[in-house]
């Protein structure tokens, strides 16, 4: 067959492009009218994977067709992702067409069907999860294909390596560089800002990048919001760091394995966790972020992520074998996930906790001490800042001395000034139904009540506790204080709480 | 805890219901405000998982936020899946919450890991993929769960079971119900009507559903209603079967295994076909469409669904296998699948097709005529209508004789009345860039060029081959023609023949 007859197409019509104000995560899409003459035209339909072009950039998204005013003859609509990856002005021409195939995807299919993938196979592939060419069906297969047949050792380390390689990657002119994650998260778990402070006073580099809360009522950088700026950019850090040795900073600004936020997503979707993802997804960020040690506290707890010693053991133990391909060197502690850490969940009131800890105040919640201080004396260990055994007894002495503090401080002041965490206006206590002991307290659903009140958004909202498990309870005494910002969230989350007398169980 | 304390919340705050006019197939989209009340106090951000709830309908969506003008305060504007399911009134007020957690999920989990599931367990993953109620993630970890642990005979029997459970099943008042389906399809494979004329007009019954195109450029259903109605209710479907032992309509009017179409969108993206789920879905559609009696065509060729004569005979085995655990007599029948049957490829040229076989026209495509006749006879022989081996010659006699053919044309007065394929407007060969022996006709690129030329949206668009696989050709002769009704479209076909000279293979 020749091209002798074939009279070729000029290059593809346009259509201009609209900012539809969608949001829609990292999925892109496309809205198109179901009249549209390049649907008609390229064969598109509903759901069909296009290829958006304009200037020389090119995204992929997924197509929904219109009818009505939503969208105008000759118009394509974008959501906000494909907007900003495409990059075009309102109005500006694009080309639409059908999204090619995927090689990558035969990869997916032999993994599906029992074959191991070597390195260059998932580079491959998490070049394209990168690059939003991934559909939900696709990551979804991937991942059940890698808990179907676990990802084998040499597998996560190729992974690991390739969701590096899919994002920036930090270097610190520094020999040790120390970092910290906690595994699965535990509400109040705060400790985040203690250590970098504890390690910084010491002369250690600890340049902290954290996240924001997707679905916890907090994350590390909603609660250090509240104290000082977190939304730094890769020379303001560089900044910090130089001078304080840490920061405290949120991760979203640079771009460190961009590839995890898309597995983690659908990861929960399919409340799936997988050994293999969960280490390829901490130690990728880790490393990507120029740490070569870290402290990685594991909570096991029957409403952990982690519940079992046994399952703990397993996982530390595959985290360090894999981290020791990368020349990060990771020490593992197993802590108490039975309950929340800290009295207070949510942004503001976990920040209390930790100024609470820092200004060596005589009702700062015990717990919080104690864990930062074993996290941070892992980290001073591990950093040649503490002889072994002894880095738990510096770090209390780094906090009753008010040399962490005083870090704490200077460090909120580089990043942009220290900041009054807020207070809620409504605050109202949940109560003893009966006298007795408190046997039981599921994170799960003290975490769900603390985003009902309203956190993270509302920087105020969430929970303080007023019990812990084992304390004894008389009847009518308050189990913990709501706090929201406003009366209409603080029913929601009374009405929570009557529907769940589980979140807090006590035995007569 | 005791709700004492809590002031228990009014109903949930209502939004007004707005029909978007967005098609996206299956799945249900709710787009609100990003600074929408209800997303505050619920709790609900982009891609959540949402419950709309109106007039005792409930209603599980995908949340995608909006700003700007798209949506306006205290409006839910909902997709036309949304809006078709729930069935409510511009304006009416919806109630919208997280959804609720699937307790099927966790046989989709447990699948992963290898776990076989039983009949109540697929009955449940089943409802809740029909109910609208699984995610793409959720789909598609089901299907690959199914493909990395492929389903055994039993899970088969109870998938297929539970898909048949699902919709509507009908029943015919005849102890011999006849029906055939071809698995995977073929480019112009269009025997259905002319086998639906043979076995009615020997008295047996043919209540025969097929579907519209989806990927292909002619389903049956499309071909067929170039030549009469075929959207039929069930009353009509029954009148026709009841006068004339037979009729072709479309499937979509009943709702007969409705989950196979979501299943079948999703293993579509995936690219990934497994044998238990290909059969449930043949299988499902079958029995619940009442036959008792099913011809199977098998089509094996490089770029057909089934590639090998032996994954076509395990294939067969196990068709027959599950298809008797519910008293369906199958016969698999493995045909040609090298290259597309007859001359035309798009729904008025199969049909044009169609009437010369059922007509005795001299050109009349023989390999149709003898593929029809194939699976004709075979119907006649299972449906007891003809003695076993004397059932080809028979639908041939009754091809040659006319009765087919005036059976048919009863049918479709039946259905509605008569009508005319259409003929395209632009017509134009693509020719041999030289000379030589056909050694490949590849079956997928010959459907996309159809597709591009405008079918099956454009009735009379499409392809007619001119030669066959073994034809010497010389330079410059034609190898098929391209119908279109728009120049632009005949360019987009032309345009992507030139860049595939490998859509017909000529070796010198």
């Amino acid at each position: 067959m020749n091209a002798r007859d074939a009279q070729v197409a000029d290059s593809p019509p346009t259509l201009r492009a609209r900012r539809l104000g969608l949001y829609a995560q990292h999925q892109s899409i496309a809205v198109m009218r179901t009249d549209c003459h390049v649907c008609r035209a390229e064969g598109l339909a509903s759901r069909s994977q296009v290829l958006l072009s304009a200037g020389g950039r090119q995204v992929q998204a997924v197509l929904y067709q219109a009818d009505g005013d939503l969208v105008a003859p000759g118009e394509a609509a974008l959501s906000e992702s494909a907007w900003e990856r495409l990059g075009v002005a309102e109005g500006a021409p694009i080309e639409v067409s059908h999204a090619p195939a995927l090689d990558s995807l035969a990869s997916v299919r032999r993994r599906i069907y029992g074959h191991r993938l070597d390195a260059a196979a998932l580079q491959a592939v998490v070049a394209d999860v990168t690059a939003g060419r991934y559909t939900d069906v696709h990551l979804a297969a991937f991942l059940t294909a890698s808990a179907a047949l676990p990802l084998d050792e040499q597998e996560t380390v190729d992974l690991t390596a390739a969701m590096i390689d899919a994002g920036e990657r930090l270097t610190w002119n520094a020999p040790v560089v120390v970092d910290k994650h906690c595994i699965g998260g535990l509400p109040g778990n705060r400790t985040t800002p203690i250590v970098v402070a504890i390690v910084a006073a010491h002369g250690l580099v600890m340049p902290k990048t954290s996240s924001r809360a997707i679905t916890s009522p907090a994350g590390t950088a909603d609660t250090m919001e509240t104290l000082a700026p977190v939304d730094l950019d890769l020379a303001t850090m560089r900044r910090v760091v130089d001078q304080e040795g840490g920061c405290i900073a949120w991760g979203g600004a640079v771009h460190l394995s961009p590839a995890d936020d898309i597995f983690v997503r659908v990861e929960r979707e399919l409340d799936v966790d997988t050994e293999g993802q969960l280490i390829a997804s901490v130690l990728s960020k880790k490393i990507a972020a120029g740490s070569n040690h870290v402290v990685l506290d594991i909570p096991v707890g029957p409403t952990a992520k982690v519940r079992t010693e046994e399952a703990a053991d397993r996982l530390g133990d595959r985290l360090i074998a894999v981290a020791a391909h990368f020349g990060l060197a990771a020490t593992c502690i197993r802590t108490d996930g039975s309950q929340p850490v800290g009295r207070g969940i949510g942004p503001a009131l976990e920040a209390h906790d930790i100024l609470a800890v820092l200004q060596n105040k005589p009702d700062a919640p015990g717990d919080l001490r104690h864990r930062a201080a074993v996290l941070a004396g892992a980290a001073l260990e591990i950093g040649g800042a503490a002889e072994p055994g002894a880095g738990y007894a510096l770090a209390l002495a780094t906090l009753a001395d008010g040399q962490a503090w005083t870090k704490f401080q200077r460090i909120c002041q580089a990043q942009g000034g220290m900041r009054e965490p807020p207070r809620a206006l409504h605050i109202r206590p949940l109560t003893a139904a009966r006298a007795g002991r408190i046997v039981q307290i599921n994170n799960r659903k003290i975490a769900q009540l603390a985003k009902l009140a309203g956190a993270p958004e509302a920087k105020a909202a969430g929970v303080t506790m007023e019990v812990m498990l084992g304390a004894d309870v008389g009847i009518g005494q308050p189990l913990l204080q709501l706090h929201a910002d406003t009366a209409g969230e603080l029913a929601y989350a009374m009405e929570y709480a009557s529907r769940n007398p589980d979140i807090i169980e006590i035995a007569t």
